[in-house]
């Protein structure tokens, strides 16, 4: 009889792939992604008006991380002109619950924090 | 009478500071130490043992943001050889809560993700 050992992952193991993942869900832009896609799926213009200044560049690499992932769904419309939309998985809806929440948390509590007056960093 | 306005705290603004902040308890090892730093007070060393793979240059650089952010408590005991401890503030433990049900979603659900069998990134 042979015996599998059984490892739990574990964000504080530096070699556990959730540890990848996590840095993945909680990236400057992917973050920010997960939580416009919680509404409504969007295209990837619409998804980078609303984040804000980030460039094609960032937004492209991050959305092809999360994809990757499986935690947003690319779809191509044969359309002319052509349209691509960007929508959330059922995983990526069940991490976006998680990284809303703690956005939500940092907004409510913001003025109560030392750092309320700073100057934010571009 | 003058009519202050007043603008709600908003991530997806570039010119909100509660999007500095997300970024500081999401960075690399911000997150991290938040949940270390929930199970109890830490030193720096078992801090830096705790969640592996940091260097001591990022690892204080980190703890000196949470502490301006008004996350983490730095307390310096006057002892032969000297000893500091970190431990989290209530603000702290309210953020780390999010960050460690993030982290939990993460982990429970990383066996079904297609990246499980990814080499991590180091």
């Amino acid at each position: 009889m042979s015996i599998e050992k059984k490892i739990e992952p574990n964000v504080m193991d530096k070699m556990c792939p959730s540890r990848v993942v996590l840095n993945h869900v909680t990236s400057r832009w992917g973050l920010l992604a997960l939580i416009a896609l919680q509404e409504k799926p969007l295209r990837f213009s619409e998804l980078r008006r609303i984040i804000g200044n980030v460039s094609e560049k960032m937004l492209s690499q991050t959305l092809k991380t999360l994809e990757k992932d499986g935690f947003v769904h690319r779809q191509s419309f044969d359309v002319m002109p052509p349209h691509v939309e960007y929508s959330l998985t059922s995983h990526g809806q069940g991490v976006s619950l998680h990284v809303k929440a703690l956005a939500t948390w940092v907004e409510t509590n913001i003025e109560n924090l030392p750092l309320a007056d700073a100057t934010p960093a571009q």
